[in-house]
């Protein structure tokens, strides 16, 4: 492809990089973004831009926010004794498209996986303890992924909270095993909530 | 998704607005760009910008280009007396990809659509003529898309050509009918620009 001109080959890696974006689709988006105004350029790298810097972590739930405390901590309207614990902040938005759950939530920022040298310590795990500590928590659903590192991390959290007398479930398997939390659709979602069971 | 925060939703907006990505690969786009530490973001940024602002139309052939004239165009390797029709810089791609053409292209930047309001004055078909008339030209290759409009512009240019007395050719259907050129594979191309029928 060496006839292409470099800042469209360098365009064209770096959407390539992105997730799910393959040669072809890589390829389209560069071309695509070539052909767009200036505004609309100027416009994209805005978004980028200020999606990178403004966007930190809640103080309380580790979810993605722009001020220092996310717009679910701050909801007055949410039950306030029951948390879900999740992966990624991603998690939260297929629970909150269900809309089948009004507690709050904790962002593990990962799972412990010994394989990628992830362990309790990089997670958000004595956040979670501190919360459960300082607060009064009636019950910590667990919703981590149906993955063998899912699994692990539910248990070991599992086994922490019970030591604080906390009452753990974890979501039933209306998931599919080995599928991603992300792609669940919102009746499996229910359902995985309602058949939660106590760890 | 009002719990989400503003500049994850610009983000998630943007990505949107791309070609062929939709709602859940632009959350994942978003989610992963936040992710990224701040020399990739940069990187990222970086090309876009530099492949908006560098890249411009060749004078020769209005393919997408760095410097004045495109790299197909200043190789001296190329047979010069057969010029391959195409809509976008992007159909370049594939005949490149599929190695069975060594002439030179001429891009139109679209195709006469009344419905879009894109008569032949806003495609580069004079400067097809101007090239015709100031080389001395064997053939040149229609090689528009199957489509309503990709028929109707070739035919157009093939009787402006044929007062110029040049032989104009049209790729043969080895392509879908109904198809975009971008996407066929390369054995089809070869096909298709085996059978090219004259016009």
């Amino acid at each position: 492809m060496e006839y292409q001109a470099i800042p469209l080959l360098n365009l064209i890696e770096q959407f390539e990089a992105l997730p799910g974006i393959g040669k072809k689709s890589a390829g389209r988006l560069a071309y695509y973004v070539l052909q767009m105004d200036d505004e609309r350029v100027a416009e994209f790298i805005n978004a980028v831009t200020e999606a990178h810097s403004k966007i930190k972590y809640c103080d309380i739930c580790k979810n993605f926010t722009e001020g220092d405390i996310c717009k679910i901590c701050d909801d007055n309207n949410r039950v306030t004794d029951i948390i879900c614990v999740v992966e990624t902040p991603k998690d939260i938005t297929a629970f909150e498209r269900s809309g089948n759950y009004d507690g709050l939530y904790h962002v593990l920022g990962g799972l412990i996986s010994p394989m990628n040298g992830i362990g309790p310590e990089q997670l958000f795990i004595k956040e979670l303890l501190s919360r459960c500590q300082a607060n009064k928590i009636d019950e910590i659903i667990m919703a981590t992924n149906s993955t063998v590192e899912g699994e692990t991390t539910s248990m070991y959290i599992s086994k922490l909270l019970k030591t604080l007398d906390i009452k753990v479930s974890r979501l039933a398997y209306g998931i599919p095993v080995g599928g991603e939390l992300e792609y669940a659709d919102d009746i499996t979602l229910r359902r995985a909530l309602e058949n939660r069971n106590l760890m």
